[in-house]
């Protein structure tokens, strides 16, 4: 049995984190690895429920710190119902956003970083990924790629303005800064394939 | 314009803290104050929402960590969205659970007390009664009542067993002995009148 991994792809809007997700899967199962695909919030029962009740209703629907538990809540059952049992049985455990959108979304404003950390050390016990792969793009790269696939429409959470989606570029660049081990920010530009093979590289002493 | 207040009604299940909620609040009515009436986990849109989520289900839906959040999610919108408007406009707000019934319930196991009080902390900038009445009865009478009310339906907090009842019983009393001026026990033995008149005395400091 190879040893399971667990391994977050973060970034901004339309950084092209769902398509390098299916990308990197089918490389590592190309590999021989089992992989599991998965996006927060989300991924288990209990927290689609919740993400159903994070992204519709109006922008003032849930304050920024109700949000900020009913994520802890998600990623907590998430990681209890999905991750760990996949982890167990020697599964390579793919997640679209986790813990540091977090970080980089709610922890901007009445929030504190460390109140972000406290909530996932009370609700998750401190479960890290073994790596995230932070997809770093230019804003206006970004904000095409994304107009491209959804037009105008926007949910709750990505109907936010430009200064808050500079705020979160910062935070995730600042996470790489900080944890180098665990988080390294990877050039999302150029074509898929060229992203997908910088993915790999950085999950080069991780692979089996 | 009186001076708004908060009054949570606390203990067991069947100590009558449903009873005594509207027989407080005719009480007050005919005092002259502004009444509101309320419950958790709910009481607002929001909250209501995270009640459906939190009492259906097997009883292993949640774990005891995510269930504490979705807990601190909802009483922090119960809070924003019902209590703070009324406090502002000056009624009092009696509400049927609050804090201590997460403290009691769920900071018993994998939680410590410091977790539940720090995730109210973090969700509500640690908004806390005027006054806390805890309704205090013996186990054999407490339960005949749920049973002459409920039959055998339990949902999935109420149907635990006695040993836990007990920690519950024992916590309410330990935060009435270490906060003794915001938590006050009371005698729910008797007739609900008595027991209204014991709650009516014990917020004669806060009546106008
Ligand atoms: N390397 C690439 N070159 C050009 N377009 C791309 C590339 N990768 C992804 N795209 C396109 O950019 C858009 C956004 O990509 P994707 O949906 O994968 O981003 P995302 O990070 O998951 O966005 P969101 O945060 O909104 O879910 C899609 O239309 C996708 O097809
Ligand atoms: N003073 C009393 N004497 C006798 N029976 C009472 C008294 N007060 C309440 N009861 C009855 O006991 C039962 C439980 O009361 P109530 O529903 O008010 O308790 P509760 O604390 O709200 O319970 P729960 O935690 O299950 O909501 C009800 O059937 C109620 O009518
Ligand atoms: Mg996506
Ligand atoms: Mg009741």
């Amino acid at each position: 049995m190879t040893t399971g991994r667990f391994i977050s792809l973060e970034g901004g809007e339309g950084a092209g984190k769902s398509t390098q997700l299916r990308a990197l899967a089918r490389t590592l199962r190309e590999r021989g690895l089992d992989v599991l695909e998965t996006r927060e919030p989300g991924g288990s029962d209990g927290a689609e429920a919740i993400r159903t009740l994070l992204l519709t209703g109006g922008a003032d629907r849930w304050s920024p710190r109700a949000e900020a538990l009913l994520f802890a809540a998600a990623r907590a059952d998430h990681i209890e119902k999905t991750i760990r049992p996949a982890l167990a049985r020697g599964a390579w455990v793919l997640s679209d956003r986790f813990l540091d959108s977090s970080r980089a979304y709610q922890g901007q404003g009445e929030l504190s970083d460390s109140d972000i950390v406290a909530l996932h050390r009370i609700g998750s016990a401190d479960f890290l990924p073994d790596r995230t792969l932070v997809l770093t793009l230019p804003d206006a790269v970004a904000a095409d790629r994304a107009r491209a696939r959804d037009g105008d429409h926007v949910d709750r959470i990505g109907g936010r303005d430009s200064r808050f989606h500079h705020a979160v570029a910062d935070a995730f660049a600042r996470f790489a800064a900080q944890e180098s081990e665990r988080v390294r920010a990877i050039d999302a530009s150029g074509t898929t394939e060229a992203v997908t093979q910088r993915l790999v590289d950085a999950l080069a002493d991780l692979l089996p």
